[in-house]
């Protein structure tokens, strides 16, 4: 058996998200049926993300092992040839035996949209989430800096989810914007609870639009409750855009 | 009756085009219907340019009359509000009596996104045209800036459309890309034919992919065949970006 390893993009309209599931159309689960059609049998894939439905990618990595191998660019082109056009597989390679794209990643970034603006910009409707009225984006940046770290983050998972551990550590939490109407936040962290980034992003529009004081998202980390939290952000506006691993992918394929 | 003017952005995947048919939904008849409710009667919408089906808008302008006037920022929320999301009026303003949006303009800029790798970025499958392999992007450039004056465009114009004159002015064609995936063609001109830009950029990419030499354009062009340009370009990489009328738009909203 050989491991190998991808990295996926995919617009998550429409997909009920990336993991397999009895309703709905997967991106694991086109990418699983994509490489048993190549591979002549049943193929397990691991995804490092398991974003939700309708939640993006611009660079998911997945794994899987092959008996027997099979070229690199072969699989590139072979999936991309059975996946719709709204997923594209844009790099593969070999990987080391042990190499799980899920336990093996170190650090993941999502980044999340946000459309300030009275009026929505049509190309960016799928992509962002749609905020009209005034954003203290000040405000929101100094409440993102305050939750980097290791922490529990409780209070921004979703309920009556069940997990070994609610502490993570983030590398970096950041937002920018205020130029344009485009407001983003990017937060890398070693892993993620269900809907950890949304609830923190529907925290920090709370505080944008002054409800809160930047100082508020502090409390509602201690308090470990996700009552405390603001209201969960769409999906459209997050996008899996980094995983790291300590080494450097060799890139096929220019990406986006 | 008070004229007006408004600023539309859509994304045309999907629609019919800009103009009013039997069959499918078009953009003219979506806004038509919007003012026909806000206005309690008909109204009829000229638009800058007919955008075929498929082609995008950032900043199409179209004007109308309505008796009684109502206030600028009222038809743009009421209008929206009764469109569809992938439709936005960005602006509107009341107009001189005699402004058309059509016969007003002085000139209008269209850009043509061509996405240059061998996998398309899956964000940009309904905004660009997917060319893979090798573009010399600087023959392509040699190429537009060919296309520049008062010239006779027949040779890039759709077969059996019946037109006074296939005399146009471009007033600028330029290519850009070659850094990345995305290459760009933006051209600027008093008036287009049907078709015009997408057998431009079809004998653009002739060229690019070195079938053709970059002086090929000129005698196509002096040719006045349609049979000796390239194929015309798919619609989803043309949005119509800009019309100026020689004074400045006062903008209520952000746009894109």
């Amino acid at each position: 058996m050989t491991t190998f390893r991808i990295t996926v993009a995919y617009d998550g309209t429409g997909f009920a998200g990336w993991q397999r599931q009895a309703n709905g159309t997967s991106v694991q689960g086109l990418l699983e049926e994509a490489l048993a059609d190549l591979a002549g049998g049943p193929v397990a894939v691991t995804g490092a993300g398991r974003t939700d439905a309708g939640v993006h990618a611009l660079a998911q990595v997945a794994s899987f092992r092959l008996d027997p191998p099979r070229d690199p660019l072969t699989i590139v082109r072979a999936v991309n040839a059975r996946l719709p056009p709204a997923i594209r597989v844009l790099a593969a390679e070999t990987a080391a035996d042990d190499f799980n794209a899920r336990f093996s990643a170190r650090a993941k970034t999502y980044r999340y949209r946000i459309w300030n603006a009275d009026v929505i910009n049509p190309f960016e409707r799928a992509y962002t989430w749609h905020v009209p009225g005034g954003l203290d984006v000040a405000a929101m940046a100094r409440a993102a800096g305050r939750l980097t770290g290791r922490r529990d983050f409780a209070a921004f998972q979703s309920a009556g989810t069940p997990t070994e551990t609610t502490e993570r550590e983030v590398f970096a939490s950041t937002v920018h914007g205020g130029d344009g109407a485009l407001v983003t936040y990017d937060i890398t962290g070693n892993g993620f609870l269900r809907h950890m980034v949304r609830a923190i992003v529907g925290s920090l529009v709370e505080i944008g639009r002054g409800r809160r004081g930047d100082g508020w998202i502090g409390d509602v980390l201690e308090s470990r409750d996700r009552s405390q939290a603001g209201p969960t952000a769409p999906p459209e506006g997050l996008f899996l855009v980094r995983v790291e691993y300590g080494d450097r992918l060799k890139v096929y394929v220019e990406g986006p």
